[in-house]
């Protein structure tokens, strides 16, 4: 096995302290930004508090040292707290494993599918799925996501990973809304959301540098969390009925240990994958954007370590699946993170909160949680993409709707898996009836033409096809198709000639086409000739017995095929 | 909802009393065929073996009426009594539903799955299933049938779906073998393989006509099993432990009423589904062979309306699962059938035996019928593909392998899957890194051709790089590495032409990543243009925002962006 690379040494072997300050400050903002993050995401995947802390200490060393990216922020983010919810869910309910071990569990499947996948080099799999797909996928889940925190603003119980479930269960409770977890979800919802479009700007009209409005902007949440904290402290709201946050385990996190047992894992390995892959993509793209503004390479097999390993320390350290999200990731880079020792230097603050704020933390109300979610899942959804979809390309268009709809009705897995499985069957689909063009000659030159767009010369004992795209097992039914018809259409034909200079690839399938093509020709006494064949697509023409069987001949170009068989 | 189509009415029209009495010698042939076959077959499927003459009597009506191929012969058949007998054990074992109910709902979700293919006009997902892996995973079900079968042969109690599952269940039971169904099953294996090669090659000789030794031959197998019948008969071979087919009701079958019930439903619908696909797959490609012999066109939509009516019937009249069968189409076809009316004798000689010849067949050994099976899945396995692959393309030999150890290894399920999505996985894989090449000008000339392979111009302030694959989601990365990486190995570089004569279509991702490919060059300094774009890749751009974005010019000719642009 190669060795294990560890790209914290390129930045390690330069570190200073003028880099140092910058990480320091970056890693102070990210701290502030991430402790109700992180409490709010664990509510989100229906987990004790704690564990969202958790998920936001080791995870981001083990990243730090095994990550590609300089400025990438690893923890846990919406979407894959979705997800979590979900898988674990089903297990939970079947009663063999508890809630929480079985988010560990979640998080140790996927890190192993991240390590195995970048041991195998397999980072080119972020290319199978369309990105307008993921992104259709992402914002179907922030809409379920919004949705599904409405129920901790009103204060009621509403249970639900899918709109119609959620719809349902929202009718049937919100009768029972208690109106000071509304008063202080709805406030809280209203502040963040003014606070997060004009504070910043508001600031600079005041003043302030650019940077100062934007830390200060950056901080509203914390004022909003510290603000409704008290107020629930103050007026006693818990004797009113309004859930808080509550106890929450003082200390570092115990090491855990995932539970194993075939039919649980069975049962998550599915899911597990999934998580993987999605938060691999967008953890990915993420890292490309910050990446391109830095000139900094982000390495598609580097980051399945590194996000493996931060999984795979989660699972350990009693957290959930993580992965690098893009919020925090920006907050990190625009604060002046210039190294992963500011992921580091996070770690630490979120211990130190582990620590010492939990007690502080008791009364927080769920309510503002929610309202944090709502706020942050609003930047997910993403009309954008569609609305260029429509105008640009009704099937990309389509493979979006596909996943928005079914991530909606039928929940995040069946979600996403139709949405991939739609863009690669649209795109078949598309390169299942190749370009092809019958050609003539440009009079008085050696070129060929379609015969449809330019006034050319033709044979009448001949058939030149030009086929403009490579041959493979989508396409090869038309191609026996396309040679019946044509040859239907016309009298007097002798020979075939298949103009191959667009043919990168012709695979077993196409080729049993082509032998098809070429025997069904020979019985109508009509011989097959190939012209202007690649030299790849050659070699491989070579080991096959279709050179044998040719009726035709094999031309390097196709004016000297059409000089020997015209009449 | 467009009209229904017959195609029966095509040869009714004509039909006379030469054509009659052709279709009639061949159904006859066809029927003393088939008897045995579908009595084996549902064995194989583990029901009882009146299902199979059920099978065999309806839906080759159903097929006669709707299907499009005149010589193609409907039933059960191998491949899919194995899939059916998968598929039903799941369900079986978990007590809701008896084994044969199970099984004629299979049949009804198969049927309407068909005919909703056919009624959405998706005859073309034939092409995504590549021949190649179709082939594997035939090869690989048929080793697994005939090692199924060896239990029968045996005498003994083998039950198994995997290659593991039968070698322990047959190691821990071959102990307990009875001798006289062995002697039996081990004889008539000899006599049908010998008759099978050489039989009809003696009768030649021996002076008969090639048409009487061939059909001779075809009824060694009657022969076969009237002697073994006799000999279980007259030995009183039951006292002794061998097993027969024992009571078969007599009669027709009456009206059966599938199960509906969502649970059941739920668990059936991906066999069903896959039962379809395979059914239809193979079906449409034995179609298509004798087809091809006589210039008949199978309509690949049109076959699954008819092997959806055959389906829905065999549901309705006690059957499973059917489709098109190889051998017995051949049959058919060699013995002279001109139209579908030779299946509707062969549907009404399967009735009369159904009605009168069951007590004979109560003494048939079931070991006779596990010998015909054996003999004819023997010519399912086709290593020829498999060496053809090996020799002609590792992908595809890869993708062969996969999907036969896994069917062997882990089931027929598994392994149809995981065939398909190796096939096409693989495919991507392959166009993920388009073909493209860095162009100059041809001494003298207007043509761009490879600089690595010609001696051509070139200038210091462009880089032209001509794609040859249509630019989506899986190769749009690719196009981002190349732009950054030929841009690095160059210095002075003001203008990078994307050059697409041969780029058929851009899909949204793929345009996306031609925004950031131009925001990225804009940003040092550095121009995209694009030239020989194609005129409906032209058509979409002008509804993107790129042609806005734009660093450079879209130029019709590229040896006019060079004229303009070089320096």
């Amino acid at each position: 096995m190669r060795v294990i690379k560890l790209p914290c040494w390129d930045w390690l072997r330069h570190y200073n302290r003028q880099t140092m300050g910058s990480d320091l400050v970056a890693a102070l903002i990210v701290t502030i930004m991430l402790i109700p993050q992180s409490l709010a995401y664990a509510l989100l995947a229906g987990l004790p508090p704690e564990m969202g802390l958790y998920a936001s200490i080791l995870p981001l060393m083990a990243y730090a040292i095994f990550g590609s990216s300089r400025t990438l922020s690893v923890g846990p983010v919406a979407v894959v707290s979705l997800m979590t919810a979900t898988a674990v869910g089903k297990v939970a309910q079947q009663g063999s494993i508890d809630y929480a071990t079985a988010a560990t569990t979640l998080a140790l499947l996927s890190g192993l599918i991240l390590v195995l996948l970048g041991l195998m080099r397999f980072g080119f799999v972020t290319n199978f799925l369309s990105h307008p797909v993921v992104s259709g996928f992402i914002t179907a889940s922030g809409i379920i996501i919004a949705i599904s925190q409405l129920s901790h603003i009103f204060g009621i119980e509403a249970p639900g990973k899918t709109l119609p479930e959620l719809a349902q269960s929202l009718a049937t409770t919100i009768g029972t809304t208690n109106v000071y977890t509304l008063g202080i979800g709805a406030s809280c919802l209203l502040l963040l959301q003014l606070s997060r479009r004009h504070l910043s700007g508001l600031l600079k009209q005041c003043g302030l540098s650019l940077f100062a409005s934007e830390t200060l902007a950056r901080a509203a949440p914390v004022a909003v969390i510290t603000l409704s904290t008290l107020v629930a402290y103050g007026a006693d709201l818990q004797a009113r009925g309004v859930a808080l946050v509550g106890t929450i385990p003082q200390g570092m996190p115990a090491f855990s240990q995932p539970y194993i047992e075939w039919t649980v894992i069975e049962e998550l390995l599915l899911p597990a994958l999934l998580i993987a892959l999605i938060g691999f993509v967008e953890s990915v793209s993420v890292g490309r954007t910050l990446g391109a503004k830095r000139r900094e390479r982000i390495d598609a097999n580097q980051e399945l370590m590194g996000l493996g390993a931060a999984n795979l320390s989660s699972a350990f350290s009693g957290g959930f699946p993580v992965t690098g999200g893009f919020s925090r990731s920006v907050v990190n880079f625009d604060a002046g993170a210039q190294t992963q020792a500011a992921s580091i230097f996070t770690a630490a603050g979120i211990a130190l909160a582990a620590l010492f704020l939990t007690p502080i933390l008791y009364y927080l109300p769920k309510a503002t949680l929610a309202a944090t979610i709502v706020v942050a899942v609003s930047s997910l959804i993403d009309w954008k993409t569609i609305k260029e979809a429509w105008n640009y390309d009704r099937a990309d268009f389509m493979a979006i709707a596909i996943t928005i709809l079914l991530t909606l009705f039928l929940g995040v897995e069946i979600g996403v898996i139709s949405g991939v499985s739609a863009s690669i069957a649209l795109h078949l689909h598309r390169t299942m009836r190749p370009h092809f063009a019958i050609v003539g000659t440009v009079p008085g030159t050696e070129h060929y033409r379609n015969i449809d767009r330019h006034d050319v010369r033709t044979h009448a004992n001949l058939l030149s096809i030009r086929v403009d795209e490579s041959l493979y097992f989508a396409n090869a039914a038309f191609l026996e198709e396309l040679v019946d018809t044509e040859l239907a259409q016309r009298e007097g034909i002798e020979h075939v000639i298949l103009m191959c200079p667009a043919v990168n690839m012709i695979d077993l399938s196409a080729l049993e086409a082509l032998q098809e093509v070429n025997s069904s020709l020979l019985e109508r006494d009509v011989k097959l000739h190939l012209s202007e064949v690649k030299g790849p697509v050659m070699d491989a023409l070579k080991r096959s017995p279709l050179l044998r069987q040719l009726g035709g001949k094999v031309y390097l170009n196709h004016h000297a095929a059409v000089l020997e068989l015209a009449v």
